[in-house]
């Protein structure tokens, strides 16, 4: 197979996440190909529609392949800019919204801006409380408000805790706390004297040692910290103490902070919302 | 109008994240429906399959309209189960990837997970970096780094600076730093001296002067911090600020992270990834 290099338009009237998710996910589905990506969020004159309908036909002739559009434009005349382009649209919008009409009884309100947009007062709040939720609540701090958390990660240094309670704060509104497992928890196979009470709440991260032994090389080259057999001592630890205590936990050796979430949220049956 | 009671339900076989996300952006086209969601990540199984049929055949009896099911199943023996519920289902998959693969002259991998999942190790590593970065250089800390930032937001207390930062850390890969401008910058109309050598990667961020109020009486009620006047003053002041200094800037009162995020990356012309 030719290695084919191929240009992506994705345009938006605003954000661009639904035309990016959308177009990601499917041509992810696609190897070997060469994805040069041009992103034109806020597209919403004319003028601009114009530029971008000459950059996509400059494209397709220097590629020798006409480029994919994703489109999840509003406006009609901005759309129809753009199908005089020398292009493969897929116009997201247009392909669902007459169906969603049909099995509504109602047509839709063509606003542009409503999925990633700030639509709900209280929502919105709820989602910095949960972010400063997570900022004042990371790696063991204030472990007196654990009881207000809606999850509290747990695992040794370098497994993932922090980024995964961002996450989590960020794109869900959910309040997560993490605390570090140190040495002497886990030597001692006791839980910490703070989490005693919050036991329903807890969820571990693991992962193999060789990944902990890698991730900790960068952080601290060549130290005990990140010596491949401290690796494995602590991960036996942890391991042996979320059996012990019945803590559910999560290798997260080859997966992506959305699937830890995900993971999370299902197996917690937390509720959440969709942020973003 | 009659308010109408509906279930729409998330069908995927891994995190979930771009059937809502492309559901949610259809719905949100419509007003007056009360919208009940459920969520199945991870359904990979014929029995979970039958279950998840069952589920929406009971709420479609149950509402007295058949649900909307948005999915991005990969199996054909998952979404052949699902195609016997009462429903109207919307496959995104299989809408699009069929014009794809002839655009493309290639079959699709049919590969779950490959969206949302982790591909690339280096880009994984960035990512991490990023958030770390961000979360190392929070609120004006740790200066002496800012030449390493891809950009850096300055405003007044509570003008949205740290959600920002997170969001374009975790989202995009973006090293983003900010720093609080207090009140001696700014009645002095000087930009503080650790700024003044990265003048290039500054972008404000501001706000109505009744939005921050709003906001700051929250945190500290019927203080001088939260007062309408203080808040119109320091308002007054970092706009002055950064017109003086010609520094670009965004009024954030009715936008969300993801549009203050989109923003900043299209008018800094910052180069990114889109995580999630």
């Amino acid at each position: 197979m030719t290695q084919q290099k191929r240009t992506v338009f994705y345009l938006s009237d605003r954000t661009g996440i639904t035309a990016e998710t959308l177009g990601h996910s499917l041509l992810t589905q696609f190897d070997g190909i060469e994805w040069e990506t041009v992103n034109v969020p806020f597209l919403d004159d004319i003028e601009n529609a114009q530029a971008v309908l000459a950059q996509i036909n400059r494209a397709a002739e220097c590629d020798g392949y006409r480029p994919l559009v994703f489109s999840t434009l509003l406006k009609p005349e901005i759309l129809e800019v753009i199908k005089q382009a020398n292009c493969r649209l897929f116009d997201f919008f247009e392909t669902f919204i007459r169906s969603i009409e049909e099995e509504l009884h109602q047509p839709f309100v063509r606003m542009a801006g409503r999925s990633h947009g700030l639509q709900h007062h209280l929502s919105y709040f709820k989602r910095i409380a949960a972010i400063n939720y997570v900022l004042a609540h990371d790696d063991g701090v204030n472990p007196k408000n654990f009881a207000e958390a809606d999850i509290i990660l747990i695992g040794v240094s370098r497994s993932g805790k922090t980024p995964t309670c961002l996450y989590l704060g960020l794109q869900y509104g959910i309040a997560a706390a993490n605390y570090p497992l140190t040495e002497e928890d886990m030597s001692s196979q006791q839980l910490p004297k703070v989490l005693e009470n919050v036991r329903g709440k807890l969820f571990g991260l693991t992962l193999s040692a060789a990944q902990l032994h890698f991730i900790r090389q960068e952080r601290r080259p060549n130290s005990q910290y990140a010596s491949l057999a401290q690796c494995q001592r602590e991960i036996q630890w942890q391991e042996s103490l979320f059996h012990l205590f019945n803590i559910p936990f999560l290798d997260t050796t080859r997966i992506s902070i959305e699937e830890i979430s995900a993971t999370i949220l299902n197996r917690c049956g937390l509720k959440r919302q969709l942020y973003g």
